[in-house]
């Protein structure tokens, strides 16, 4: 069982309330794949500079990640600089220097065109139709992250990749750009005559809805007695979700909700940290124990 | 059993993208009375103005609601004008004319004074503590509802009333006021120390958030189709959420989380329409088909 995703892996410089970091691993593959990894093999597509080296490596060290699609080009890597105020739940972006990323064209290797299941992380819609062309079988799903930046500048591609897509994971204001609905009902009405069948909606500290062909699930974000650094939080979810559904090899709703509370804990423990050290520290135990009592709070119990 | 509210009932002009009604049933009482007298009895504590006839009494007929306390006063009800964008999650307050309820002075009924439960709406914390002292026995429980207004303005009778409540229920903004605290789990266990056992966080669209001596619960909104006006449902919510722990007669975990449901399937009726005009037409059925698809939305299943 194998789990491709097709992303980016960066630097990020973050400033928080809590303090600043400088050069730290970024990028959706990275957060996508040291969560993912939790729960199937990981197969990664990205692109990074001469300026990647053995300690970023050391970040992936130790996990079931197959690396053989990151692909190291002449230049600088994809660098973010971001901060964020007292509410966290929206980054200001200071400076994008996409360098080697500008001119990422995935070339997915020979064994990765066979994988189980596909993520294709917030890219360009063309590069993501692409990487789905390249696949010599369909995968058992597809899934995709976008972003306001494709839903207004890319709209066709976007619209062309999407009737390939199964699972479409965004946020409230993006789903809601997407569809021009902004009962996310009607929203997922309108997803669903654009391709994916499922719906999920990342509503950072208020959890994530989930809209299935079989119903609705929602789940409030785990609870929390400080939020360091939300960076990658959506990317971390989406590792924990796709790595948890790929790991129960079905699509049905107990598995989808099953799989919204591996995505929600996966991204508690990284916000709590910056950058990917939670995801990095994390052991086996500590990620049980917090699903246990994750599913513990949701749980009504019969009177 | 015998749930005691002291509120404000009030005439409201509600403008929404949806529409616009002038001199509608309002306040904090009118709904919360119409809310939890689904689940037990309910005695009421206000004021109205001669304008207030036989008209608006008709919304509280044929309910489990005792009225004896509803003093009529010489003057105008009091009455709020207020609109909403197409971001339902918070009214902008146009005029707010407080009339009769400036001189409010809560004088309760003698059988009132020994009720089982007791909800100190939105008001005065000076007024709340008059309440308080005027009970005859010590209700089973306290609920208290308040706002920033008191909070910055009326710190000290809010403290003091505030020792004698054992649910506290506002919504985000509020209790990090408060308790000048932003995480919720260290927000909760100030509130702890302020009096209050059980936190009830109101989070709008995004659901609510309960925080209790055995753990820490939260429940999506009910998705619906469109929400129609938000006004009242803080106030349902509380009714229902009330309402249902009277009826259940205990403060346990379970009990709570089973509050929580009710409270938001209320909240989830009242915005699909203006007023109270979806609270007066509800019929059993309808909340009990609501009520069980709820919990199916919830609930995950063992794989």
């Amino acid at each position: 069982m194998t789990l491709l995703v097709v992303g980016s892996v960066a630097f990020d410089d973050v400033e928080t309330p809590f303090g600043r970091r400088d050069r730290v691993l970024g990028g959706s593959a990275s957060y996508f794949s040291l969560s993912a990894s939790r729960f199937v093999p990981v197969r990664v597509v990205a692109v990074v500079g001469e300026d990647f080296g053995p300690e970023q490596m050391r970040s992936f060290e130790n996990r079931d990640i197959d690396l053989s699609g990151l692909v190291q080009k002449a230049g600088k890597s994809f660098h973010w600089k971001g901060a964020y105020g007292w509410d966290l739940n929206e980054a200001k972006t200071l400076e994008t220097h996409l360098n080697v990323f500008a001119d990422f064209k995935p070339d997915l290797p020979q064994d990765f065109r066979e994988s189980d299941y596909l993520f294709l992380g917030n890219i360009d819609p063309t590069l993501q139709l692409d990487v789905v062309k390249q696949m010599k079988t369909r995968p058992k799903w597809i899934a995709l992250d976008t972003m306001n930046y494709w839903i207004r500048g890319a709209s066709e591609p976007l619209a062309n990749i999407l009737k390939e897509v199964d699972i479409l994971l965004v946020n409230d204001a993006e789903v809601r750009e997407l569809t021009r609905e902004h009962s996310l009902l009607k929203a997922y009405r309108r997803v669903r005559e654009m391709g994916p069948s499922t719906l999920v909606v990342k509503r950072g500290e208020y959890g994530v809805a989930l809209f299935t062909p079989e119903g609705i699930f929602a789940a409030p974000a785990f609870p929390l007695e400080d939020v360091f650094d939300p960076t990658g939080a959506g990317d971390t979810f989406a590792g924990g979700f796709l790595g948890q559904l790929a790991r129960l090899g079905r699509m049905d709703a107990p598995a989808l909700k099953h799989a919204t509370l591996a995505g929600t804990v996966m991204a508690s423990f990284t916000v709590e940290r910056f950058s990917t050290e939670r995801l990095e520290s994390l052991t086996n135990e500590e990620l049980n124990a917090r699903m246990a009592s994750f599913s513990d709070m949701i749980r009504v119990e019969a009177l």
